[in-house]
């Protein structure tokens, strides 16, 4: 396990839009628009889903725990919220779009120029009680990653057939995490 | 699912290192050196893997299916195969060495310059028995998504313990494939 390090994290926020692009930007709509079966996303879903996250959950709720500590409470994160962002947009908009907003986020956290201190600030989540900055940070960076590990397993399930007998030597096609 | 069509396998292919660059190169070491545990590897390890098997597996299985069709067993691919390839070498050099070489085998495979009916060629595999070509380079491109799932399970793995409360909403650490 590695502890907490602002910097590191940054670093890799900084590196999700550009990665996402070179997998995903300009390939044929099938391979963005299908999704692992009934109540599954699309790989342009979870990218919607990345979008409202950005906008509603990260920066929101550090701001949230810098002004207000524990004594108020972030406001439920809407896992539907993807739908408003994604509907009607090209996957290109949707990369444009993330990239865009996630460059400000950054922008807005390293002007926050956080110590140390400041990552042991505790806010207050509705459904896990009381958490830490850095433990939101970290989250985030996580919560990337978790969506990656999706969208590369979306993509995979879509040759499930095609790799013929391949498919038990293929572990992406076993994953049952986030169904 | 989609039907295997060899341009989007293609396309698929050729974006594994760019998309591999944007997440890994200049990552602190610890972020690619550690792995999720005992006879688990490490996102270093996985490049190499990805090295070995495109000098090892891929293309040469290939020219094995269109030159001999069934008659000749395709090598068995030697799955500790990564240990020679990414000993002592830099995250940068074991990148570039896998963009080098993917760019080869899209080179090589192009200009093979394939029609369906060799798409149905079949060859031998030493215990899936009879494949496609189809169903090779179909999987080719699967093995770059179960890697990349792996790599993004593996980094989040890292950040565990400093997500705190978190960890139960990320369904990348629930996520078993592979291990």
């Amino acid at each position: 396990m590695i502890e907490h390090d602002l910097q590191e994290t940054i670093s890799l926020l900084a590196r999700t839009p550009a990665a996402l692009d070179a997998l995903l930007r300009n390939l044929p709509a099938k391979w963005t628009l299908r999704n692992e079966g009934e109540n599954t996303w699309s790989v342009i879903e979870v990218i919607g889903h990345l979008i409202h996250a950005e906008r509603a959950d990260w920066m929101p709720r550090a701001r949230m725990v810098l002004q207000f500590g524990e004594s108020q409470t972030f406001e439920p994160f809407d896992r539907l919220g993807y739908k408003r962002e994604s509907q009607g947009k090209s996957l290109g908009q949707l990369l444009d779009k993330f990239g865009h907003l996630r460059s400000g986020s950054l922008s807005e956290l390293r002007a926050l120029n956080l110590k140390e201190e400041d990552l042991e600030r505790r806010g207050r989540h509705p459904d896990l009680g009381v958490v830490t900055l850095s433990q939101l940070l970290a989250t985030w960076a996580t919560h990337d990653l978790t969506h990656l590990h999706q969208i590369s397993r979306v993509m995979a399930h879509q040759y499930w057939e095609a790799v013929g007998p391949w498919s038990e030597y293929l572990g992406v096609l076993e994953c049952r995490g986030q169904r």
